[in-house]
């Protein structure tokens, strides 16, 4: 029989007890921020699980890592302090166990609804890498921008190619995304256009956390890559396709990225995810030993973009994509990201770059949904070529179990005019 | 009659009391990290002069800024902090002032010999930027990789190009620098170079190091900008331009620069380098408003980069280059940065690009120094197209005033072999 919990969690909940994501909450506002696990409509502090002594196993009985304001030191206890950790937390949340189930008052202290609390950013993030990892994006981007023969450049195929982003940018969902302003293309000899940027665009991604990282000068090895990852959440790197095409040439994306990028609140383990796991795209040609792993794998995570304009009641889906689509894994990701020596700390972060499918409706942003605006889509009665101010992003990440789901939540945000 | 120490100061001193830069050290191994000025031969603790209760003015009575293992809540402080700090720090070491020059066990407390402190990162790098401001640089490069004809950009002249660098890897001077190992271009049908650099380069940088920083969504003034830059430190930006060539299309730079970049420990505060500003070269076309100053503003900073092969006893000066010689301010670097809504925070680095200047000589790295390889360096009998194993790189910054220096002292790192 499935594992159940002792709270009641509804069928179509991404949070059910296989689940069990972290992330960092104030129970009001005003209070102090700590680690909470969603379960159903409701957070566990797991703060006040350690205070009453409940993680009792060999790695953690002694541990402050869930009495802190951020998850960075848990992540950097790595895969034994994760394991012990979920076990825990699973068996106190079951049906059959008395622990938390009969204990009204460490109830009372440990479990708030989760549509009253407030969640932060989980991580300090000391370094933000966005990859670039799915064929039909780079092809899509290339066709726009340089043509239809040989839109995927020589180097795509032999590594997965990345850049450094924006860290202190980086903000929790729900939090208004402000249209940036910065420079456009001029138009004949006229200076650069300068104001409001007039392609603002949404990126569905999701992206890795990492837990124990590396010392400088130490490459992880691609088969141990896995246990440098702590878990997943959905990150929309808002782009201005204006600014991005200006200033891109030739040490790439800068401010047409810089001005924020959303995370979702909860990170999902790779524990939980994995009776998701599935077979990654064949690879050809066969990449560099480096980047060749025993076994190449990707998770099942149906992923969907809403955008809901102002005054409208309701959302469209614009976007219906999946995780499985990379070409490059997750892994081959962080053993190229350290094979020169480069050091990753815990709660850096390794965006996924978009996901786009293969099919027209798996486009994971507006540049290839509307073909750099040249087929606008309609919304419900209105049109875009590009977000217009008010236009709210919503992305969703869900897999599908046998009677449950291990869903991600959602990662929203509002576009709100650019300053005058 | 100049400005002088109790402490004696060689003429020839980097650290006389018209510098008093910052830096954090370790008086002994083992022992706690925390914030010191260099005067002349010595490091003055500020830990101890503000337990003493020395900084007594209004701003800086009741803070705890000195009595931390980094700079950055003295930076968040903004400049109110750093003048009333300069001048109770200046007091106390003049010629005149009593209260450390006659205090022995105060002097034996606060005073160490600097041969025999450890110097670290003087602040926690939240995000690191390198911008590309160097009109000769910008032409050298054009030119060596896409020919004489429109060797820069178009975009150039508009803005200060940049990129996000890696905040992990930023060492201290004297650290050792691993040769990365990874992709170079493929040659014929062959499968990709892969193994350690064969093109490892340095290259002459100076930063800045952001001080109060600004809010997600609100850009600075250029006219404002000076207020959030604390001070200046020597970099250099380690570059293996093979790794860069094969993986920078079309997103950057990524791992031919993230496995190490070099930083001086003293920060010179622009305060101290104010005698030596002077004026920035005049801009063609005339920049968008948002980045025309009332006064643009370089500084006169000798600088020097000498090449100390292994074995040899002497190393080579291979660059005399200036700081005066970017096109692109400081300040227009921090206005561009922001105006897209970017949010600096304390403690930022901020990397003005390599700073070549006009001559053959004053090329910033080998790069443009032996022309991609195509005219190899002599050193002292020995000759280099780029560097090899055990090569030390010293980079000095120095500015001459009339009977003393501010200067920066060295940046320097030596090149250790790759990983098996
Ligand atoms: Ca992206
Ligand atoms: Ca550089
Ligand atoms: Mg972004
Ligand atoms: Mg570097
Ligand atoms: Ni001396």
């Amino acid at each position: 029989m499935a594992l159940k919990s002792f709270i009641q969690v509804h069928s179509d909940s991404h949070f059910p007890i296989q689940n069990l994501p972290y992330g960092v909450f104030k129970p009001q506002p005003g209070g102090e921020a700590r680690p909470g696990v969603a379960i159903g409509d409701f957070v566990l502090d797991l703060s006040a699980i350690a205070n009453a002594g409940l993680f009792d196993g060999p790695v953690l009985k002694n541990s402050d890592c869930f009495v802190q304001p951020s998850l960075n030191k848990f992540l950097g206890m790595g895969r034994p302090a994760w394991k012990e950790a979920r076990a825990t937390i699973q068996k106190l949340l079951s049906f059959d166990e008395p622990t938390l189930r009969d204990n009204g008052s460490l109830r009372e202290k440990a479990l708030f609804p989760m549509n009253k609390v407030q969640m932060l950013l989980p991580i300090v993030i000391g370094d933000y890498t966005d990859f670039f990892s799915s064929m039909h994006h780079a092809k899509n981007c290339g066709t726009i921008f340089r043509g239809p023969e040989n839109p995927i450049p020589a180097n795509w195929f032999h590594l997965p190619i990345a850049y450094h982003g924006r860290a202190s940018s980086i903000v929790i969902s729900g939090t208004d995304i402000i249209r940036p302003r910065g420079q456009g293309h001029p138009t004949g000899n006229s200076p650069p256009y300068f104001g409001p940027s007039l392609k603002l665009d949404f990126e569905l991604e999701m992206a890795a956390v990492i837990g124990p990282g590396n010392e400088l000068g130490k490459p992880v090895d691609v088969n141990e890559a896995a246990d440098h990852i702590f878990g997943l959440v959905l990150m929309n790197d808002w782009s201005a396709r204006d600014i991005q095409a200006w200033e891109y040439v030739p040490l790439g994306p800068f401010l047409g990225k810089s001005f924020g990028t959303t995370i979702s609140p909860w990170i999902v383990t790779l524990d939980a995810l994995e009776p998701f796991a599935c077979d990654a795209p064949k690879q050809e040609p066969i990449p560099l030993p480096y980047l060749t792993e025993k076994k190449s794998r990707n998770y099942d995570i149906s992923l969907e973009v809403e955008i809901k304009p102002t005054g409208q009641e309701h959302s469209s889906v614009v976007t219906r994509s999946n995780f499985k689509h990379l070409y490059w894994t997750l892994t081959q990701q962080l053993a190229h990201h350290t094979i020169n020596g480069c050091n990753l700390r815990p709660g850096d972060l390794l965006g996924t770059g978009t996901i786009s499918g293969p099919e027209p409706e798996s486009h994971g942003c507006l540049l290839e949904l509307t073909w750099n605006g040249q087929r606008p889509l309609s919304l419900n009665g209105s049109t875009r070529k590009f977000l217009e101010d008010g236009d709210e992003i919503i992305i969703t990440g869900c897999c599908k179990g046998n009677g449950y789901n291990v869903g991600f939540g959602t990662c929203s945000g509002k576009i709100v005019p650019a300053p005058l």
